[in-house]
């Protein structure tokens, strides 16, 4: 396998809805929400990229709300470690919450996969609008200092969800790293409220 | 949909074995055998691209013999035909038989899926044996003309189940547009014997 540069992930959707706060997540834990997603979805959705005002058909969407819950994503393959129990794969790029039931790992075969004639649709057509982050050195010293920048960038990418997008006065939450992550948005500026660990 | 260049296709392994003849595929449906592939995985399989003689971990190939009975397939979007009974997607390059349940579709999404930096591991290594095509131009006549270019061309790509490559005097079947392809192969050259209607 290590000869491979990227590997697909194929997993699902579970634990409640993507995008939920670090209450949420605590709530879902609590509850047993296995529910998912696919109960909720819906044959058109209104992605992120688009600002949560337009509709598009599910399956010209990577939304998580489709028939069947399956997530696909497309990870580096950092470096397989061997232990006792068997072997681990170190992987990069993925946007899956811990504790994710994996269905399949697959390679990333270049003649197959990779196309670099493709046209992306709306997602090439709608630029990514992104953030400028302002946050308090001393809140941004609550977190290990080895996730300070993975949080700023996760932030600069605007994780707010679509619906909710047009809600000025706003305070939205974020879970990352075991800490709650609270902000306001004033166009396209993003100011970091507090930092509290997470309640678990 | 109609913006994007490619879709990717995830599907269910089903209908017993891939790579089966017209006999084969005769007698998964008289037997309704839907068992699929999964109940005869393994931790390693024999890739045919590596001659069907050495072993790889299944998870860093594209195996149909995996624990989850799931295949990943990139399409070619043709057109979307739109019928009183919903729409109809074409694609094109599709590696499914009729009648594959489809798990989901989704947009092939160039930022997230096109890796240009990609390395094929023992795939890129392993350039694929073609095979010389020879066909006695009245047994060719047998298959509807359309058909006989794809039938010439997947032959030669060499459709033999890794495990039989090595049986020079063996006869192989193919199973092509209702049609059962009886041939042998010395080295690289692959000799067509019969074409006959497939037994339904």
């Amino acid at each position: 396998m290590e000869g491979f540069t990227y590997l697909w992930l194929i997993w699902e959707f579970e634990n409640g809805t993507p995008g939920g706060t670090a209450a949420d997540i605590a709530n879902d834990v609590q509850t047993e929400n296995k529910r998912g997603t696919t109960e909720k979805w819906f044959p058109t959705v209104r992605p992120p990229r688009l600002g949560g005002t337009k509709r598009r058909g599910v399956f010209a969407t990577r939304s998580p709300f489709r028939p069947n819950p399956i997530g696909l994503t497309c990870v580096k393959l950092e470096r397989i470690e061997l232990t006792e129990n068997g072997p681990i794969i170190h992987v990069l790029g993925a946007d899956l919450r811990d504790g994710t039931p994996i269905f399949d790992i697959k390679p990333y075969i270049p003649f197959a996969d990779c196309h670099p004639d493709a046209q992306g649709g709306f997602i090439d057509e709608t630029p990514w609008q992104e953030l400028t982050v302002h946050c308090p050195a001393k809140l941004l010293q609550a977190i290990p200092e080895e996730k300070r920048e993975g949080l700023l960038e996760v932030l600069g990418q605007d994780p707010r969800r679509a619906g909710s997008k047009h809600e000025p006065e706003r305070t939205y939450h974020l879970a990352y790293a075991g800490f709650d992550i609270a902000f306001t948005v004033d166009n396209t500026n993003l100011y970091v409220q507090r930092i509290e660990p997470a309640i678990s």
